[in-house]
């Protein structure tokens, strides 16, 4: 079969590689029917993710059609049509009794990780039970491609552990793909305000078709005068960092009332600075979280009720085997518009 | 009267003052029987809350006796015996209609800061319907000063808000009277683990009596590697900060297990490190409290059920005329072996 | 000054009443711009509330102007613009401080209950700065009396304690009134599915208008078997109650899933049969309430940011001097689809 | 092997049975080392459980030694020492994983129901790595066996249901074994009274010897009053069922305060009257719940903490072969003073 392969720093190929085949009892091979690219491909190509190797399939999302299961899945059977979640849950250890998936002992975030990816025409997909989800009839498959990881990891670690609420004041600090995914699924919750602080115009215009009651542009604006402008002097209820980068998280300490929250979601490359001299006396709860997946059952059927429509966050369409063009494009998102690229393999 | 006033940095004196006078109808003015001393009350002699003016009578914690009360006060009367809450309360204000008695608009933490405190014969309570607790008659009046604040402090900020549940391993860093008050009350939800960590060797003893199940003096272990070794490896579910200083606040990402809680109850001068870098994917919630003191009544009920002893805590009584003394010893607690002093005025 | 007073089951009238006066410095006395009528109003005049004596002037919702004001109220004065809680709140005692108001020891429900109400051209209200709220300016003040206690009740009652999330399939037997608040307030958290079940074709329709996703006229299906068919036999995550009749409550019984919520908002006259025969295995939640009006704050957040248009409720609009009127229209609310009507004063 | 076999209404025998096998790859196949029976095994020989044929071997409790796995399990290996618990989990279903094991769609209570039981030579143990727990070297094993029901049962049905907090007042009805596990599992949260209501002054006298601060014969003494008597005419924040009959869930009922909690543990076999007639204002949760096991790693860290001592419910000892004897002493638990009788078979 054809895969996108690593192959160190600045290297990837899209080339033969051997279809995969069932290797434990709990295992299903999937054929890809439709993946996409995820920022943390890109972390991985310029080297940032030493885990990944030369030859690893790169890629952890995407919807396909079983191929195959192992002798111990009783949950699903070949021809059955899935959503792969990026998070390999084995459903036994102690994180994952308790909802953790995440940190699962077994699995966790090992696809186009430590184990081949989603980027190819077909994929191993271990403890396939606790991994995979049926997708309902007549579903658009495309929008399901979003629920593999973008969409859990906005509610998961910006709108859960933000503990967004009705009439609450929301800000989002960053609108790219994971923070528009945050911004359409704290609307499940009827804040009053949501906030979206971004550099780039376009994807505050985005923004605003996508629900949000105010953007800054913070290249132009003070974020911190306006907030405090736009809440009465008081901060936000709930500030959401969807960047990775200290002055985004600081940014949100200085947005942040009392009694407020702050949920990190940005995958961080340095440590921060935390003003405790300040806010050890505010009544502050600060989150991080790498996205569980738990909560994609829920997910689904708020997608199934048109609650939510994560097709909206696809701009761009490419054949699989275009893949290398669609990282081109994805690499420059923004000079090309692009939020997320739906790769089809049918 | 008698009080106790503070004269700009380093200067103090017990010396004649006008008694206190209603001034709101919800005030009540009680005559002080036991009162005592902080660890910002120290701070405050240091010159590091400037919002502490000369002439202020320092003080925050008491109880007493209600000798006057305001026209609207309805549920306290001349004689009532009552604890004086460290955070006034007006009952009132969005904060305090949420529980968040701190950041109370009308008061907050003003008791010897931004009005006249408890180290006096005399003291006027604003809101006092909202910060008097009634004394239950037979009560050992001595053990309940320590419901002022400092147990409070422990357990909203510590205990609470590190949701310490049963069968957890907690690590409590700081073994002053404020982590010995959080070790007191972290039993309340009986943790399997409570490891005290501190640079003292006798408060690592009394930790111990005190029900600590392990001690390490940092200055002599490394308390990472000690506390990897007793967790197997994991770390702990809730690591507690009891200092106020980056060193401790560290120490706590570095003890802290995935998917567990750090909090902050230290007062901190300065900004601290967070370690995002490793943080931002092990789901760990941080939080930050000033006491809000709303769980005085549950308190309470715990003291008159036997469930808690706060008079462990008190290792000194003076006269309240003999307060200056009573500063000389608490300011030397290591060699003097102090934890809490009561000045009497009876 | 007229208003409508109680003359024993039966009986009532518009006439001349003495204007109330502050009695503590606590209270405030408001002229009333705008009132509604109740269901509960309904109940007292056949007599179902015996605690309701000869004289009483009925109502407990409410806008208007504050007249005058006690010495101890702060958060208000003459001329201010205010929505009139149905519960008072006194703000000091147990249950005030943990958000109970309902059960408030000084207030709780008592206007037009234990005291004159709204249903006057002025009204005393006790506790105002804990029962009184204050419109921004710029509201539909029209809508803002649906605050009082139609929406309190149907969100605190129904969608909180009913634990309504994203995804969840919610029933709501009864679409009078308060059925339709709850409606619209569930939408705060987005379920799935929303089913209304009534005998009232009309109420039926309404419902579809205000977001029932489907609706079940139980005179006409087996509510049982649809709810069944509707949910692959597994039955709703929320069953809510909100006529206040045991079948109704039965039914609830009927519907809900394992591990789900039943949420009793129904005043009831008699015991119900609940069958534990049944649920004993099935890990259900039942809850009841008295409305606390702890989440206006919340709720007008809501409507100034559009996400709740309370108006909606609004049917008929009289004179307050045409109380009596209005009163024949609301107690024959099916004839007349009646939802709300409003009496204006102004 | 031998077991005991059920063979219709009152009729059982300890007979030859074949010796169980790995069915399925997630099977394990346990040599048993101690058992014990429960007032369920009485139900059943009641005929009280039609699901249970002719030829079933009862038992659902015990601690054992693994004898061999299936293909698919990888956390146990022949010859680990275990906990069975009561409550087979799949681990893949919605219900398991949202911690519901109980309702588990492939397993929930089937052991000694629906397939062979525990009081028997050995048991096949479906999905193992889910329903079975390592047993920490050093262990009081017998302690264990504890653990298999009825503490899981009392802390999850009772205390967590309860949401028994600090200071609160508790009341049980029930001094069995189930209400037993119950006021030894409220201890972890520090309630400030536990109230024991019984017919037993037997177990009335163990119940103060294992925590309770009053004891009520309700055969004697009028429990409302005496209850409100105790609690100044309040009632009792948390109220729980632990026998399974009406009387005593009415009597809860009428002995919870408002805003309080009435969690039922029993089961029951009728419906119940509910006073809504009075409950629908006092915002009460009632909750039922059949045992999930999902606490069991949490209930075995207080054992092995020292926090908990289950092997104080064992009042009886037998040989395995001497089944038919422990049978007739736990049948006549009153007058034979039994609580919980350990088989051993080693």
């Amino acid at each position: 079969m054809k895969a996108l392969v690593y192959h160190g720093p600045g290297n990837k190929a899209w080339e033969e590689k051997p279809r995969p085949v069932v290797l434990q009892p709990t295992d299903a091979v999937v054929r890809i029917t439709k993946t996409t690219i995820c920022g943390t491909d890109l972390h991985i190509l310029k080297g940032d993710v030493p885990k990944v190797t030369d030859g690893r399939i790169l890629g952890h999302e995407g919807v396909g059609v079983i191929e195959e299961v192992g002798a111990a899945v009783t949950g699903f059977k070949a021809g059955d049509r899935v959503i792969i979640s990026c998070i390999s849950s084995c459903g036994k250890c102690n994180y994952c009794k308790n909802g953790m998936y995440s940190h699962c002992e077994n699995g966790g975030w090992i696809l186009g990780h430590l184990i081949d990816g989603t980027q190819a025409e077909y994929v191993r997909i271990p403890f396939a039970d606790n991994s995979l989800y049926h997708i309902p009839p007549g579903s658009d498959e495309e929008a399901l491609v979003m629920l593999s990881d973008i969409l859990p990891t906005g509610f998961e670690c910006g709108v859960l552990n933000g503990q967004v609420k009705p009439g609450d004041t929301v800000a989002i600090v960053g609108a790219g793909p994971i923070g528009l995914a945050t911004l359409l699924t704290a609307q499940f919750y009827s804040p009053a305000e949501i906030i979206m602080i971004d550099l780039d115009d376009n994807r505050l215009e985005v923004s605003k078709k996508f629900g949000a009651t105010q953007v800054i542009n913070s290249a132009n604006e003070n974020a911190i005068a306006k907030v405090k402008e736009l809440t009465a002097g008081k901060g936000v209820d709930v500030a959401i960092e969807a960047v990775g980068v200290a002055a985004s998280f600081v940014l949100c300490q200085m947005l942040v009332a009392p009694g407020g929250h702050i949920a990190n979601i940005g995958v961080h490359g340095k440590s921060v600075e935390l003003h405790l001299e300040t806010l050890w006396s505010q009544n502050i709860t600060i989150t991080t979280r790498l996205v569980d997946t738990v909560t994609t059952p829920l997910l689904l059927k708020t997608v199934q009720s048109k609650k939510l429509s994560p097709s909206k966050l696809i701009t761009h369409h490419f054949k699989l085997s275009d893949i290398i063009r669609a990282y081109d494009v994805f690499s420059n998102a923004g000079r090309e518009k692009a939020l997320k690229v739906i790769l089809n393999n049918e």
